[in-house]
């Protein structure tokens, strides 16, 4: 090592000694005769002194970001000079020796301030921005996150595995990324969307418990905080039923955020079902860090002779002390809902008297009026803000609301967790509902994805009403963050032939897309299910950081162009030949021929 | 849970105890009356027996593989029945309920017989295939690896960062697997054959010590147990030199030994140059479990008649007891040499009375026949086999020979193991001596890779004598297999520039290809090295098993075919449209312009 101590562990005890140091020069003071810097390496900083002769007389030339190996003397600082906001700040270490490791050039920003510099600079230089404290510790705090849910999936006997990346699509709501495969020209792998099949499989396999912290890929339009690969620590486990999987994915964020975030989540973590979530909050991942909840109003304006509530749904939620606000801020409230799609955001302001006010005061009834404050929970100074439309657009934008409200109102005790599952989640949504890519071209499609079991109720029954299908599923939610999902998979070979009937794929796209998982399903397979969760956020979260990109060493930005490499790029000529970009498949309904399975027969005499 | 008990800790102490089961049937006995039953699990297995009206009744359709359910009462098995190799062996579970988990086909393949199962039928199948205990235990054992390589690590600080897949080319010998960018039409990822430049980047940032279990991607032709995806424990640290790398290697390796393989590594492992293996052994990956030593002749037959030794190179390797080898024996021994590219292989046996015969005997002189014996090291009754050519040529030859001769005379000790370091290994070799994929058009290319620093004493020069330059660089040999690989790297930007330039970059091809790299190093960079573990490698030796497909869980076979899921398969023509396959490039030298990263200069007033 060129060190002999890291530099942010040297302290009074140290004194007297003859120490090397390596790191980089944080800041410098030059006062002529003496310089000063801080030298900084990955376990800290300490105060290097340059005093003597020669190297004083070198170290004139060091500039901030040198990479430098610094011999020399700890000394006490002198009386008054001591720094106690630095771990070393009761030493400084005189210099006898300076080598100059490497040189830096002019730094593009400066690595001790943080809130300047743009994230796209941030990310082309991400070696210089993870200098800095800040972004370092999430890095280092991710690390630990690792160890921490390992532990406690290797405490209970789960087996860490490794899935295949170069794979066939496994088809989950989003596109695959391809890979032409070149010693097979014609044909393609795809990068998995997540190890979901394969994890099936293990179980099949009998290997009960399985984890790993698994990159996935999926080629999605531009979203906001998306990455095209992202990492989710990914369990499944046989012979479970929903308690059993709740019970160990509490286990593992109890485990982060009592050791990561100071914080105990108090267990069981309520359940909440998805429909009362909906109705209640708005959405499928509600906030419950405040209290704010939806009113449902569509009986009470079931005679309404305003149009606009005239609607399969009318909701509401009350901004405590909202009518106070200037018109300006109301005009800003329909922008706000405009630029969320919706066509605007009724309201009524309750004054202190009890009289009501705004546009849509005027055109509901004066029975609507009389009793409204009370049916929409709303006390004389408050706003009630209203949605209609489909119960899902209205709550979707009540939901919203809900949510901006407690922004603006700071509703949000800082430091504050709120953790629930959402359970008894819809098994399908009617297609075209969401921009999801569908895996088949039915009517219906899956909400989770097309491996999740039907609950115990409705197994039998899908198929009658699938709109009101319930599935085996649960998710996990953290501060209205979904952090984790997962559910009892279907085992049975029919039942997932029925679930993939449902959503339109007949029996030759079954046998052509899932035909092996089938195939597995014919062998004993056993109850099972899982739960993923999604690492990037959950460590963002731990992190204090607003962006998953803050947890990742080198992430990539919109679009998933990566600033510091400029990938992707273009190819050559012969790299596109060499791949066989444009090679012809080999032809349909044939197996490929150069690698095949071996025709494997059953048994004449089966072993039975 | 669905069971009580895992079905393989039952013993004695529970005995009068009502248990519930849940596994598969793994063999049957029917005696009609009553039925047997192993019931397996991830735990181990315990025998049940149905001896009572309607669960024996039930218990008839069972078969082989059927997941089950079962409900019953320990009991001490009858004097006499007892199986001692069984870890459950003195206890039965008499049944009292039977549910049928699923049920299962007839097998393709018996789980309990091993040897007779062909690969293609074992991956094909391969969720049954891990139902049998060894390659299940292969896979078990690959996930205790994982622990105590981590624990290694994070007990000596070292954090675990994920790098990127989606990325740019990292060129190291091989071709790079390409995906396409929907969004970017015409732009490709590529996926990365290491993590190389990133752990680089990494030091550069200051986070100093590194590591990941990544996987990584090579589209290699066809080798022997080679795979496009495969895994490297991968490290690499800051102001290290050569023996603070394979200091931690060894620490991490001794672990592994330890734990899994019952095997103390004595250490420091010994270090031998890369000039002296070849020279003794014939061989970069010496196997050292045995002694035969090849012995130079080249001076010896400086003046030969025989004409295949008039050649740069001579050597030989003795078989002890070989001149009793039939001719059948010594001409398959051509064959073998034949069959690995070489045109014969030359022999002379050692009579018992010191004469020499064969026909390589009656070529060379009368002089050179005297001292032959023991100029090789040969005693009476011994076979002198000899490799002719280049060095390169004769040594490899020489070497394989070695090896086969250790194999058909036994010489490697069951259960042995031999560590080596190999050092001092070439910085470059000539261009066209390898299939691997150079990064340059020169006449020279990287022995390790293009980022492998000279060592201290040929980094001024390596351009004056490229084929004597010496890399800072060291392989880790485990029983002939290279199990590691590692160098200290170049961080000085120069350097970088003149290692690319002698491997025929351009200026402008380095910055294109590596100008991230070379920025990087403009600020600041530390010296580092580090060190890539090959981990389906190490996890097979572990597991005493032939192929690394055994400790993978869904293998591909040659070709780079998943013989499971029949990937890679081809493509529908909306998915080729939608990955912008066959999209126009982006214009040449033009920064991508959907998502560009901001012009960042340097600040005005740099920070210094």
């Amino acid at each position: 090592m060129m060190r002999s101590h890291p530099a942010g562990t040297l302290r009074a005890e140290n004194v007297g000694a003859t120490v090397t140091l390596a790191g980089w020069v944080a800041r410098r003071r030059d006062h002529g005769g003496v310089v000063f810097i801080d030298l900084r390496d990955a376990s800290g900083v300490v105060q290097v002194v340059f005093r003597l002769g020669d190297v004083a007389e070198e170290s004139h030339r060091l500039r901030s970001e040198f990479c430098v190996q610094i011999t020399g003397v700890v000394e006490q600082r002198p009386a008054g000079s001591e720094n106690s906001e630095l771990a070393t700040g009761a030493v400084e270490v005189s210099a006898t020796a300076l080598t100059v490791l490497s040189e830096s050039a002019p730094l593009p920003f400066q690595l001790d301030e943080h809130g300047d510099v743009g994230e796209d600079a941030r990310f082309r230089y991400r070696y210089l921005d993870l200098r800095r404290e800040g972004p370092a510790s999430a890095i280092r705090l991710r690390s630990r996150a690792n160890k921490i849910a390992r532990d406690v999936l290797t405490d209970r006997d789960f087996v860490e595995i490794e899935t295949p990346t170069l794979t066939r699509s496994t088809p989950e709501g989003a596109r695959d990324f391809l890979v032409p495969a070149r010693l097979k020209p014609g044909s393609w792998y795809a990068l998995p969307q997540s190890p979901q099949l394969f994890k099936q499989l293990l179980m099949v396999s009998g290997l009960e418990r399985y984890f790993q912290i698994a990159r996935c890929y999926r080629d999605e339009d531009f979203r906001a905080d998306r990455q095209p690969e992202f990492t989710q620590l990914d369990i499944e486990a046989s012979f479970v039923d929903q308690d059993d999987v709740i019970a160990l994915g509490e286990a593992v964020v109890a485990a982060l955020w009592s050791e990561l975030g100071g914080y105990e989540i108090p267990t069981p973590i309520p359940r909440i079902p998805y429909l009362e979530a909906m109705a209640r909050y708005g959405s499928d991942k509600p906030d419950l860090r405040f209290e704010l909840e939806l009113v449902e109003l569509t009986e009470y304006f079931a005679d309404t002779p305003f149009r606009v509530f005239q609607a399969p749904y009318v909701g509401a939620v009350v901004m405590p002390g909202g009518a106070s606000q200037p018109r300006r801020t109301l005009d800003g409230w329909q922008d706000w809902a405009k630029q969320r799609g919706a066509k605007g955001l009724a309201y009524v302001l309750v004054g202190e008297d009890g009289t009501l006010t705004g546009p849509v005061a005027k055109n509901i009834s004066e029975a609507e009026r009389e009793g409204l404050a009370k049916a929409a929970g709303a006390s004389p100074g408050d706003c009630i803000f209203f949605g209609a439309g489909t119960p899902a657009e209205g709550r979707a934008l009540l939901g919203a609301t809900r949510g901006e409200i407690a922004r603006r109102l700071d509703l949000i005790p800082p430091g504050s967790w709120s953790f629930v599952w959402v359970v008894d989640a819809p098994l399908f949504e009617a297609a075209g509902s969401t921009d999801d890519v569908a895996v088949g071209s039915g009517q219906w499609t899956a909400v989770h994805h097309a491996f999740t079991s039907p609950n115990p109720d409705w197994i039998d029954s899908f198929e009658d009403d699938p709109e009101h299908a319930l599935a085996y599923a649960y998710d996990l939610v953290c501060n209205g963050n979904e952090i984790g999902g997962g559910s009892i998979r279907i085992h049975r070979k029919d039942v997932q032939q029925r679930v993939f009937s449902l959503m339109g794929l007949t029996p030759e796209q079954q046998e052509e897309k899932f035909g092996f998982l089938l195939d597995a399903f014919a062998y004993g397979p056993p109850p099972h299910g899982g739960i993923a969760f999604g690492w990037d956020r959950i460590c963002a979260l731990l992190a204090g950081v607003d962006s998953i990109r803050e947890v990742i060493a080198f992430p990539k930005t919109g679009g998933g162009y990566d600033p510091l490499t400029a990938a992707p790029a273009p190819i050559t000529a012969l790299q596109r030949k060499e791949a066989g970009v444009d090679a012809a498949p080999p032809k349909a309904q044939q197996k490929p021929d150069t690698q095949p399975a071996a025709p494997v027969k059953p048994q004449e005499r089966p072993v039975q």
